[in-house]
């Protein structure tokens, strides 16, 4: 019997999250949950997803364009083992009750509070704690991408104290609301950024400071890092330590990988879906020595690099798979994540 | 008598200098050389700027378009006192020769390495340096914004380490020929980047690492800045040794400063010519003490910043004043700097 996956929320993450979540042989989607009618509702029930509505009053709205609705979130909620909630930041936090009424098991994104789930999960970094538990959040996109670094360069050198430039794209690709469209916005002005705070909600030892801008830029944001580690290594050892970790893809700009832009070209050369890259790309030709210290830049694809994550942490929270490893390797496998 | 200045190359750099020398009571244009025909000779010509061609070929090309020349660069250089060499990157170099021939001082910029003129000029580091000198060359606009607060913070507290990600504009505002229009270009990927051995050549004391992204921008480059201080020091002291230097603004997001776009916008409000900010735009409110050290951003304006340098520059070769200080105060009162 395959584990029934709600999805609350069916936007830039919540279709990507349903997608993988298929793909997996241990669990199904019992239903995805949309508040309008869109071409994303459409695609949803062409690929055999139970459509349901926040409230019956939001079932007439699909109707009227033509699109079967299943039922409401109640309902849905009352059928399923787990919730992923994947609605826009900080209206998550506002379903929790609903949650709980229903005692079902939820894992929010981190567009919330760590304090929603009072866990902050990262495959790699805590699987085992999540073992199991009835909320876990899954943290942004950025603290993701930072995460899976900084606990491989911990694991394997020590982190005495890390300290990164996040440049944040301003919108995603499918939004033609935001700007800036030719301007370098302080994002936020007043240092350090929220996203060292974020990095120790899942690494509590990391010492590490941000600081973040926003970019006229939709495709990925770049992060430029600097790292003093607690043991003396070089690039090299760097490279393979990287190397070793399920979801880090080192290029080079030797390989004509020369810009985001390139990146996520070759995100759909090699057959992606929506073109996604699920792993931190890493620029091997940047990872350099300098002064004692480590610096390189990663791109991080913020529509999909927590994608995964989400699957495995509804393994760990369903017990379906004991091992964090074993559940990050059949993940990988399922969407075609080689190494 | 005023010194006689002949600007060769009369671009984005060029055509701000003339204007800027013009403006000063102890010098004068004698002339500006320019290749091909534009609106920007016209504009030259308008002014009252002698126009010069590099050689007597180039002539015909203005004439054709009604445009009057006044002579060759070689014409020019018998009649000037010193030269300032704002053409584009690297030809600069070619010219040397021809300068040497003339006996002529000459000022090149921070594309020229700098080698070619053996000595790398900002007028509060080392003006005293630039007396009387033959060859001196203003570093880039990034080096003179760096070399601006390196420079401040560590005559005040001493500067134990730097490290900076410097955020390029890809192209200037009039360049239609540039990409990335929506990227983030590690550049250069290998790490560290240039910047901080171009710093050393001003404060070659200073321990500073850099690294550097080219951004779908054209407005202002932006730098994140960390420095280990040598001394403790809390924010508040930050901001007054800032706001004790003649070529630093402080600009606050409270005050709805919030990104680069709306800094060129109170360059345009203050009445500048060309809507130019010659200091660096310094956010106060960025400026903070987290574990130890110091961080904040700044933005600079590539097309200007270096213009009142360059006026330093000419003065302290030309021994028109002895004191940097001096000439500093007379080129900002001159330009319309107010602190």
């Amino acid at each position: 019997m395959k584990a029934k996956v709600a999805i609350n929320g069916y936007g830039t993450i919540g279709k990507r999250v349903a997608d993988a979540v298929s793909m997996q042989d241990d669990m199904e989607i019992a239903g995805v949950v949309k508040t309008r009618p869109s071409f994303e509702a459409r695609v949803a029930l062409d690929k055999g997803y139970g459509l349901f509505v926040p409230s019956k009053e939001n079932a007439a709205d699909f109707e009227k364009q033509g699109m079967e609705v299943s039922g409401t979130l109640d309902e849905l909620l009352g059928d399923s083992d787990i919730v992923v909630d994947a609605t826009p930041g900080d209206v998550g936090a506002e379903y929790r009750k609903l949650y709980e009424k229903h005692g079902i098991k939820a894992i929010w994104q981190g567009g919330e509070e760590h304090e929603v789930a009072g866990f902050s999960f990262n495959s790699e970094a805590n699987y085992d704690a999540a073992l199991g538990r009835e909320h876990a959040r899954v943290v942004s996109c950025n603290t993701t991408g930072l995460v899976r670094v900084l606990y491989a360069l911990d694991r394997q050198f020590g982190v005495e104290k890390a300290r990164v430039t996040v440049m944040r794209r301003s919108a995603d690709p499918n939004d033609i609301k935001t700007g800036p469209i030719n301007a370098i916005v302080p994002d936020p002005i007043s240092l350090p950024s929220h996203h060292g705070p974020d990095v120790k909600t899942v690494l509590p030892g990391i010492n590490i400071t941000t600081v973040a801008v926003k970019l006229s830029t939709t495709l990925m944001p770049l992060h430029a890092l600097n790292v003093k580690l607690g043991k003396d290594c070089g690039a090299e050892d760097v490279v393979k330590t990287f190397k070793s970790r399920p979801r880090l893809r080192l290029v080079s700009g030797k390989d004509r990988v020369k810009s985001t832009a390139e990146a996520m070209e070759l995100a759909k050369d090699l057959g992606r879906p929506r073109g996604d890259m699920w792993e931190n790309v890493i620029w091997k030709d940047s990872i350099a020595i300098d002064d004692g210290e480590l610096y390189f830049f990663q791109a991080i694809h913020q529509e999909s690099d927590v994608v995964p994550e989400n699957v495995d942490a509804i393994r760990a929270m369903l017990e379906l798979e004991s091992d964090g490893a074993r559940s990050i390797l059949k993940t990988n496998a399922a969407l075609g994540i080689k190494k």
